[in-house]
């Protein structure tokens, strides 16, 4: 389950590894006897066009666009572009599939997730929450979790790690903010901040792309968040039932708008807080995205960037 | 705590009960030396006018609008209205205000409730759902609550034992539906309509009035609902985990639409009918009760019905 | 104006039939010396390709793509499809057309709407209303219209019948509701529930496709209706006025919004169950179609489904 | 059925009239010995305080907020305002009402309906819109109908003849806009601009005050107007089908949107024209009122316009 | 054009100042013979009522509701309130109005305002910025303005002083932000948060309450701030094309939405971010403004606030 | 920068002229040897296809789709079709472009429309209006840019010359509504309604197709045309400061709604009927062009209009 990545192929060399399929045809031969097929393999460094010039039918049948294929065979030059002629394909069994093939990745570890939450709970002085953190930074699964989700399926922060550089991005706002107006409960903000969609590791499964789990398309983030923070309050011995209402809201409106899927409208100002964060967080990425993706030199706009419903200004 | 009901008050009776107080007024002697109240009582039967001639500074302070008061005095009568002349008037305790005083009941029993609830568990037959209402139905908390709460605070079904009343007519709705279309899942939808409003159970609490909890604002009935039946969920052993996300989802998307506060909208075709019969049996409370209320004899429309958003039409 | 079904065709036929000509391309021959044609050619069992190999640029000007045409010639086979070597294509007249062959059909026939019909009449106890569904089912030409409409040209019930199939679908829902709630007028709902969408017999047209009449894009189904049951009650002596009216508003009003093109929302109860119930039925039909419409097996999800604006979960 | 107006009644002088019927209190005499009525009477021309000393809880059953009741009585004069002593209160059959006693009226006649319909219709040159139009002037009823009725219950053209003045004004604004883009079908503009509102003399009803009839509340003008005026099409020999069609979008169409009660959108020019020119001559009937209701001299701005949902600049 | 404010006003003290004449009613003396006027006086500490008991019909006609009053008279006390026995009342011209006396202030000054905006212009590394910003200082008119102008009529920052205490807010935020966001151009969004509510100093009048200019009804702080910078840009040479677009379009974008009265929408980043600061910093004062107003102690609510269009948690 | 017109080449004849660059592709030899490439040319009067044999990766590098390229070669034919065979292929300047040869044009020239500006002002009663109008005449470079801008990048108006075109439709129009309605101010109307689109001569560029500038994209016509008629009034000595905030309200919200960029809405009745009339003269235009654009003979209706988001009947 390895194999060079596919900007790295040079003509001549066998090749023996995993990729995405992405498409796939069967075609016939011109002389009309028997058939060939063309397929497009994929990881997360590029695309690469591959050929099986036998056993067609048989392969064909074995796999779909979508899977992951184990290949093997010898990288060709075509047209000045690099082809694989291929001797074998299977499919890889999902749970055989390196995510980080396939996805960009932030590079972030389960260790590095774990001393920056310490560091954040480090700067709570209100003891529930503090005790709240330090004991969801126990929790190994947790910060391993945290630090593979993604934070979308397109969009912004679509990348394994996207929800911890999501999350870091809105506390270190939060901070920014609460330094701002003195009106602000600063410990609640940043609670809310790094924990507001942490139902996104739930959310999302990542294999050769990143997809919904079933929960996630029927629950959401927002509901499944909430219950799994609940679940950790209730450690807490003696956890104050407003903060926990409070902290729980922060989560349950964090859309701002029934319309963007919050069951409720921010009730308290931290709660309007992180949402308006939540927004600027996604502008940072999405608007970074669309100016960083190549244009012409001496265009001072980007093309119609789908995610921000506009085209963006680069001048 | 007890008392005459306002309806059944006789001039020159004694009065001494509990009563909510609806508003309040301190004047002035007209010879500018003292004061006295004029006060509002209520109970869910009418409204009574009292005055307290004595002490009224003193008991002004005691009492505000919106608490139940447990007062003394005498019935009178003026311009062939009943009056009460009051000698004491004294907050009640929040936790001994019996709310059947206040607001309308449907007079339903823990009882009764029960033995529906298990008539209902009878006709499912999918196991794991049988498993779980029969499970429900051994907590007597939950049969209490389900026969005591509202389903709103407004609107329709606003009444003790609303909640039930609005959780049967869907059942039973639901039943008519399912015998029309072989395609639908009777038991997830019969079961579906039983639990869709649990979590109203706590979102309102029942005082002199019908008032949101502090959960209720903050989660609302869906994500206090989703989080309910999954604690019991959890007691179901081998409960399928496909299931569970079935019954949750049609918790969570039963408003239908994101901007009436479902996070979700109905994935599949059950919960989108659970949707279509909650609809239906608000309507049909929204309509009988502005048919019902008084109109004048010959006159074809309603008066403009706020919760419906038009006039209703009775010809 | 006949000819074997597409998916009948075999290798070494003769072909002579009509087939609808979805779409044609003439194409030059590799040595540049004259033309052939490449058309799709479709029933409602399927498409096939179909070549003209002589006097192409005559038959390219005889028709056009949306005609049904008249074909003459052999069945092949190439890359192990059908293929058709065409010696003669000819427009049908369009009184010439079968729908049948083109658009899948329910089946149900003249007679059996009929005798539906008077049994739903038979089952209303308001007098005027079943002088009117009496008088109606004298009408063959009417129990004609309404065994071969569709009810859409998309979406739902879009096949010959669907306006049957559909109404049918709501007059047992309505049955349903009506047994849940006593408060409920079920003559006027049933009836209402037959008749509500009866204007889409002057609204669709069906040839080798469903489209739109003039009448039905100007005017559209609910106006149609509403004029057209209004000319058979004016037949009904002593129909009563407001009855008029309510039956009338419940045509009007069906749709239940504004947006949705109802001129005016529903005004009382059994206007107000129509709507969700013609809502109800349509779900019915379209997360049929969507969850029966081929998946690979294991998936848990439909692709996105148009007219639900949604993913269909099928786990 | 007569009297003088409220503007013209004078201390000391008999009354003997109807009037509008606005409130009623039954009040105890000071002395707590039987009651008096005061009551709010009102004709076009203003309001007045009326009292009734005996007899009052007789009187007081016989009639309602809302009625036309016949008066008899004195004038007097209280701090400077008329007031009238009544001996007699009694309610008028809804028959006996003459609405131009109640509601502001153009003064327009049915003969002058008549003139200017035939001018119109003298310069139509296709022909069967002219027939139409002419075999629509023969219809006395209909004349006279276009005289009385309002255009609206509120906001413009809220009068008596306010229909014509609305139909009127647009007729002229279409020759306007019609002199100006040689593309628009003058002749079709005209007429569609003649009829679009005619369903609203059956839409409203005068006594007292303007009111929604059921047919209105049920139906609409939309719907009632396309059957008005195609039950008029149909007595003119071989009106074409298509202007039929046209006509008759027309009508339905006329609010242009569908949250704007029209089930079709324009779907022709002259059509979506008519749109705007009855947004246009709204307006000016709407700015017009807003600026020339009082305000105190020196503002530039009227007060909330409700009607128009802003401020009206007047400087 | 002085006096006392009313919360010091003591009874027996005579009374010589200007008050906002709130409402103002001409009243019968009991004996019908002649008049006096009950009218209610406004200062921003408070309310009271005054009796002007001669010449009350010609006192009567010199002033209206909306205006200052310059009056004499005395203090005395009546059911325990103050109240002001009026000899004298007299209409103050526009332009010796304080606003001070009737709007609350933050008291900022000129000079403050000046020095402050030297210090953030310090800050501004970009030169045509720093210049651009250093040339507005040196207006002291502007500096004068700034000091001022309220950010809001209601709702928001709605006292004297608003508009500079708003923009120091978002200024603050927008560092916080810029720090956290390596990607931002901070001199941009600083020098933008400072700047973009700039029109409102044409768009408000302030005398005896805060109302709109013509100005600022027709035009609108977004098209008269765009002007008004854009006056000031011209006067810096060689100010860079593209910047100037780039901090024009800040001010005409930073509402947001179209729905909000920006004519576009943001099209870098710095715009997106200063919506989002704008939002952030207009609920920091609303929440602030909803839980600071007086609750009755134990209430974990807020009543409906009007401007959050919700209710807010105070627990 | 000149050459024969598309439509005008003949197979034989030279070509050597500028053309727009709309696509292009380096293809390689069947042979394997090198590369060709295959680009589509096209001017306001068609489109070709041209063949580059030789040097075609250095002139591959040299232009870009979106360009204006500079040909020399020759034409000829191939299956029918007309093609060219190029030996050079060179970018154009930008500023070499003549926007004529690629986007069609009403051949207005700057001299008509200044005549027919003068006229227009020679109606005009109101002095400073007048005086504002004639001044704006003698601005040679703004009379030169209204007659070559175009009033829109799609939809409608979209030629050199569309803006005049646009601006004297609703001119025209104006004087047909103002005859209809008295209380109309005509010289505002009529002048609201010259300038209303003036802003447009610096949202859009023209070279070899229409397209927005900087300014457009960041500011839009709205705001650009206030400033830009707010320069020409400061030239008017004595212009009235109430007629100047009127004519620019009108330009500010002549879109009439929020939604549609208008950041105030219509506050008197000639801004109030500029934008209907706004309305009517693109909806003459786009109605037009769909019902001119192709259909086959015999149909009623046109394909999907997408800028009316509707089909169109041109039966």
């Amino acid at each position: 389950m390895d194999g060079t990545t596919i900007n790295n192929l040079q003509p001549g060399d066998e090749v023996n590894g995993a990729y995405a399929l992405r498409g796939k045809k069967l075609l016939p031969y011109r002389d009309g006897k028997g058939f060939f097929i063309r397929l497009t393999l994929a990881d997360k460094t590029g695309r690469v066009e591959g050929l099986v010039w036998e056993q067609a039918e048989e392969i064909n049948k074995c796999c779909r666009a979508g899977d992951v294929v184990q290949v093997t065979g010898r990288v060709t030059e075509y047209n000045g572009a690099i082809q694989l002629n291929l001797a074998s394909v299977e499919k890889c069994p999902d749970d055989q599939v390196v995510p980080e093939r396939f996805i960009s990745s932030t590079g972030i570890t389960r260790e590095e997730v774990w001393e920056t939450w310490l560091n954040i709970a480090a700067t709570i002085k209100t003891p529930p929450l503090k005790q709240l953190l330090l004991l969801m930074a126990n929790d190994q699964n947790l910060m391993e979790a945290m630090a593979g989700s993604p934070a979308a399926k397109h969009n912004h922060h679509a990348l394994l790690g996207g929800l911890w550089q999501h999350s870091m991005g809105i506390v270190k706002a939060a901070e920014g903010v609460a330094a701002a107006y003195p009106r602000v409960d600063r410990d609640l903000l940043v609670t809310g901040a790094l924990l507001h969609d942490i139902g996104k590791i739930e959310e999302y499964r990542v294999r050769a792309d990143i997809d919904y789990t079933d929960a996630g398309r029927l629950l959401g983030h927002i509901v499944l968040g909430a219950g799994l923070v609940d679940r950790y309050i209730a450690r807490v011995p003696g956890f104050p039932a407003v903060l926990r209402l409070k902290l729980l809201h922060m989560i349950v409106s964090h859309h701002g708008h029934y319309e963007w899927q919050s069951p409720k409208r921010p009730k308290f100002l931290e709660a309007a807080i992180l949402h308006q964060l939540d927004m600027i967080d996604a502008q940072v990425d999405m608007f970074g995205a669309a100016t960083s993706s190549g244009r012409a030199p001496g265009d001072n706009w980007t093309g119609w960037v789908r995610s921000l419903d506009r085209y963006v200004f680069c001048g």
